[in-house]
């Protein structure tokens, strides 16, 4: 069985800029190899992600990293450029989101768990929710066109898979050491891991993969859920 | 089995000025037909419910259509006021629905699922639940005076029933009619069935209340929970 | 707002002779108080019920005692005669409920909760279930008529609450003390109180309906879920 | 987005004659356009499934009705040979289903929800999962030949949509009409629409798949859950 | 089996002034009589929950009857001094808890459940939420210094044990004594018996005491369950 | 936070000699160490688990390897000698149980979750759930005296942890080498590596103890619920 991605435009939205990397980028690769068209929409500046020795100027930094990251994926990179720790589903969020919406036009959101571990995470799921209803219709104005039809919406696995029930897995057997190369580009990053707040993501994201896969009986996987509204399920 | 809503106070609280008569309506006019006081609580205009050719002046449109319906209802109409898409859970908002709970003295509210597909309906849920305690506590002032009993709390359906497990049902065999009626006097959105946003929800509440009824053993029904919290619930 | 059970044939189906007196004796006798038959049917002989120093005859003794009991509730009393321990859903133990289903001809059931905490409650729960579909079968032969519609379903609550939400609570404020006394019926069971096995029962069951009671703003009351399957459910 | 069945062998397991027809013929359909080899294993021979005036040899009438729907599916059927009301999960019937599965050798088992309405449905829920893990066991004798691979397991939808929440929904647009014309091959049921025990299915059905559609933004669909287990989920 | 809290730092973080006496305080003496730091963090001023006949400065009043509380159980009190019913989990407050937290440093946080009785509760547990992952994160800036590791996090029962499922229950049975005491130093809230938004709150905590200790086999018990997201959770 | 077992009698209750080392040996261990006494209860002979190669007398040389195992662990080994693939929660199981319960009198019993991956897991779990309560009943007749008090009830994770959500969490950090040396004995299932139904099972329980360490905060965990049933909770 597989799901065939090749008419679809599949846009992350996610919180911060290594997100993706760890949740989806393997399903990402997977579309874009079935020809679909991908992009990561990433939404704080990183801005706080500070190791030990804090880092000048670290949201031009991250920025340099997510780029170099969706380079190697080949993926799209959007911004909303929130501060870390601040994001919220307010209206003029909404409002960012909508404009990047109606700019990469997807047909399929992915976005966070709303019980991910991370206030971010969490915010980024109601905005990434909310922006899917509203991208499409008339009141809200914005400078690129309104979208005809709301994406499909499905929600990410969480980090270290705790309470997130999978409802299906996609295979990402081919796309793991193109995880893993994506995580290494944020340098600034890998110097956090003597840090309290900061795990060795590499091992743990691998770990992930490996565990979603044995679930799924393949080598590697990533899970995910439907989103259950009106509008934003997809019959396959 | 019957409910008996006879000593009730009924009150609708929505989001939008056509969602109590595709959600609740029957439930209400049944209400009324027992000898219940029943109201409907539009907390927003509907002023960016833009068909694809713009009504100006929508929200004064919208006003008017919701008046017809609730009319064909005899039910009394509340309205929020606040405009389409920006409806939070906040101080202000929950200020001016206690007082409209403090006017009309609800002895059961009907509101949005917290889960349904609309970031207003779930803000208007939020905001039904929150002054559902306020509306009793002296520390909250308002023009109307306190009320002495928390309302109890029943959660709506949700649009095509996604997501949504009911707790019960009710019988609006008889009033199926009566919310095509209403659903007919919104004449600004049924312009919009075209629209990437929209659908003929004629059709769709129809099939609603015919698959609520299939499961129920009766030809139309209405789905509810029953919100589980100190003070909302009632024995019967 | 009140239920109205007064055209209802409700038909309790428990494993024990006591269990009907603490799980759901309130609301039997409230749809007596409204004009609907009521019955009780007990699955087992309670012969396992030993106290310290065992009673000869034990299952005729507890048939004296459940008679007793439902003598004060006026219920009509239907006896499954299976051992303690042993109930199963098996063909041979739904013909004899089906038996008394077309017997008695509920229109609702009350049933264990299929999670309750005694495998013997748990086997009785699956056949009331099975049996509230063959009743109605033509396939399924019996002395008595086959019955026209399938009965309403309703869970009850569990034995101290334990892994149970309710769905909706039924008011028995006038019903305690008649609980009490059906519950002082089962003397043999009295004398067990110190035994590893047992509990003081009374005390529980009292607890068990104030707690429920203050849940649902009420001084005692009975808590139910609706079991959601075809043909089961009824709008109210 | 679409799901590729090409390389499947997909089985749907079943407990009454017409129990497929209704729940996931659309899906089988899909499968054998991709070119996959599809089946019907019918538990159950449906020997009481009497109508008013009772057929004799009903069994026999009856599998000629399977066989004229499993011809307009081009499907392959198996058939279990138990009679209705008595279908339990015991070594024998694992047994049984064993062999089948060992003939048909399905990468896909399509599964009755073990929470469905009707006890026959759910010991063929749990027949079919159980025989999914020992199919691969040599441990369990046949003369067939032991598979190497378990198969996958989905969970079907229920009979009116109660208590299932969806993980998947299957785009059967193409195939509603194919789902009618085989429901009418079972003629000896089409008498008992004035039955206690039966409803018209047809229209039960084309309802279910327009609700489903409906929810998953297609004209019609059916719903699925992915069966949560070692061995018998699939990465897409 | 006993849970052993004699390292750990257990802060319970409260939206009233009384909250923590009725839900947690029997574990937090559990705690202090292990070795344990213990403190309750009351975010609200408690300025809103009026008698009939208003207590002006209630605040100041309050502030004095929660400090003979904290005194009796001997916890350290921090108090976050926001007004009642405005509490929400916005970046200032984040900050103020942060803040908190720094000064405190709890290895152990217990705060309400997400989905409680009153809004303040739910902002209260959104607030312990977020801030037990910003404690240590260094681009939060505070006085206090940034803290190593995020303390586990545990969500307290609701009141009325309405809709919480516990994970595990923490016996209690030498502490209910001091639970009353403790209840009974807010006088101010002692007049509000009569009032229609309040309950004899001494009462309902026993019986909810006595209930979860039914449940656990024990004369009294507080239930709780884990918080299950990265960094909250700890293996004991 | 530590859970202390010093003062209990553990007793694991699994379907096949090895899953005990899969799933809960760290945990036995742990209550070793505090001075527990603790024992594995393997209800079947592991005599369907035939490698490629069959091994004649599989049962006996499984006996060894169990043996084998248990010694390590310096727990008592009881055996319920069913043979694989037909376990069912029947009268005469229970009995075999009540007995083997008797015997080793547990104050608290791990056992498999009812809704693991293999249907022998499952009927081992309502086993030792029933058998939990029939082993204080003085009407269950056995050669060992009847129990005073029931034993509390864990359900341990599943193999790969499909579908479990943890309740708490015990640290294993110590024992995941003693956990490998135990599996190690099992020399007939590691030439099973190749088959169809067989998996590395010595790296899948490493990484799912990884994994459930790094959800908890500890190098390695074991995953556990409490059985929330009347009589088998305790408070810690």
């Amino acid at each position: 069985m597989r799901l065939d991605f090749s008419d679809e435009r599949v846009l992350a939205v996610v919180a911060h800029p290594d997100d993706a990397d760890y949740l989806c980028a393997g399903t990402l690769a997977r579309a874009k190899a079935d020809g679909a068209e991908i992009g990561i929409c990433v939404l704080c500046q990183g801005d706080r992600g500070q190791p030990a020795v804090p880092i000048e100027n670290l949201a031009d930094v991250r920025r340099g990293e997510m780029a170099a990251a969706a380079e190697l994926l080949q993926a799209a990179l959007l911004r909303g450029q929130f501060s870390d720790g601040c994001l919220v589903d307010d209206p003029e969020a909404r409002k960012t989101l909508v404009e990047l919406y109606r700019r990469f036009r997807p047909t399929l959101v992915l976005a966070h768990w709303p019980g991910d571990y991370h206030s971010d995470h969490r915010a980024a799921s109601a905005l990434a929710e909310a922006a899917s209803w509203y991208c499409t219709s008339t009141g809200h104005e914005s400078r690129a066109a309104v979208m005809r039809d709301q994406p499909a919406l499905w929600w990410m696995d969480t980090i270290n898979m705790t309470g997130f029930e999978p409802g299906f897995y996609v295979d990402v057997t081919q796309y793991v050491d193109l995880k893993r190369r994506m995580l290494a580009c944020h340098k600034s990053q890998l110097e956090r891991g003597e840090d309290g707040d900061f795990s060795p993501l590499e091992q743990q994201m691998v770990r992930q993969c490996d565990a979603r896969g044995a679930q799924a009986t393949v080598a590697a996987a990533e899970a995910f859920r439907a989103h259950l509204v009106w509008k934003r399920i997809r019959a396959w």
